[in-house]
């Protein structure tokens, strides 16, 4: 039985590139920005809203968990919460799929076929990646990349009380610069059969 | 080229038969428990004073730090890394190998050729291995591994500045209970070779 991969990734670590490869091996789904998109469906938020309210948040650290203590409810980054655990359990009950980011892994912990897959890098091969790959060249990428993982960690922390990047929170972790994005694609295409 | 494997692990958790069969399927030698007796050969410790003085220190926490900035030159804690470090190098300087625990992967940190792996499981089943396996029935299963943790938590952390369990610190880390022993020494071979 093919399993359901969740794929938590290191920002500039080709994560989702695994991901769409380990899914195109399997010939399942791999669902990555269309979950932003679902999000923006079902709350009515624009998308650029919802990256900066979710894994990538500027907001998630200790002030967001002091302001989630208020009286008047869910704020708007609980509300985007909400929504995607519900839409990320109902992509898990369609079948088989491989899921990049938004901590599924915690989302669906409580299912028994799911293959939890960490992506990481060193930090240089990180900033390499980042302008080569991905062409961001107007910001220092060493800053781009510190910022981005704070923001990962902060959020991480925040909703699932698991600490980001611990290797026992995952059934396997990568290093894509030392095993290779396609190497790494097949390992995990071949547990999750 | 083979690659000189280094294998970190949580007691219970199969990284020792892990590293032995992967050693096997590669041809090459497993360093383990050799590694004791040769630092036993040369600093003249019984091999069970070693053990209580490495990696499953009963005193390589804060005391032991502390203990370590004395004006009195190094502890015996201090000779016996010494000399652990100038073995494993030693034995990374004659070929490919697996070398098991005793910060390895630290220790050959400024080599090209190593392939760090770290090896885990949850709790539940690592208290069923070390009753089942090692036949350990003396001692509460999980006062033991949580005893054994801390140890080699500090231990790690001591001599290495590194935190333990990191996925970052490792090229690739296995989950024996969700992969299996079996397919963990598989991937690594494939990965070493």
């Amino acid at each position: 039985m093919t399993k359901i991969v969740t794929i938590s990734r290191e920002f500039g670590s080709g994560g989702r590139t695994v991901g769409k490869k380990a899914a195109e091996i399997l010939g399942i789904p791999c669902y990555d920005s269309e979950i932003i998109a679902k999000i923006a469906e079902q709350s009515g938020f624009a998308e650029n809203y919802i990256r900066e309210h979710s894994e990538d948040a500027v907001d998630s650290g200790i002030f967001a968990a002091l302001s989630r203590t208020d009286y008047y409810g869910l704020n708007n980054s609980d509300q985007i919460w909400a929504i995607q655990c519900g839409i990320i359990k109902e992509l898990a009950e369609q079948g088989p799929c491989v899921i990049v980011g938004r901590c599924a892994d915690y989302i669906l912990s409580d299912r028994d076929d799911i293959l939890k897959v960490f992506i990481h890098a060193p930090k240089e091969a990180r900033m390499q990646r980042i302008v080569h790959e991905y062409g961001e060249t107007d910001i220092d990428p060493e800053k781009r990349i510190t910022d981005k993982d704070k923001r990962r960690i902060s959020y991480y922390q925040l909703y699932t009380d698991n600490k980001w990047g611990v290797a026992q929170n995952y059934n396997i972790s990568l290093d894509t610069e030392a095993i290779g994005i396609d190497k790494c694609a097949e390992i995990i295409a071949d547990l999750a059969k």
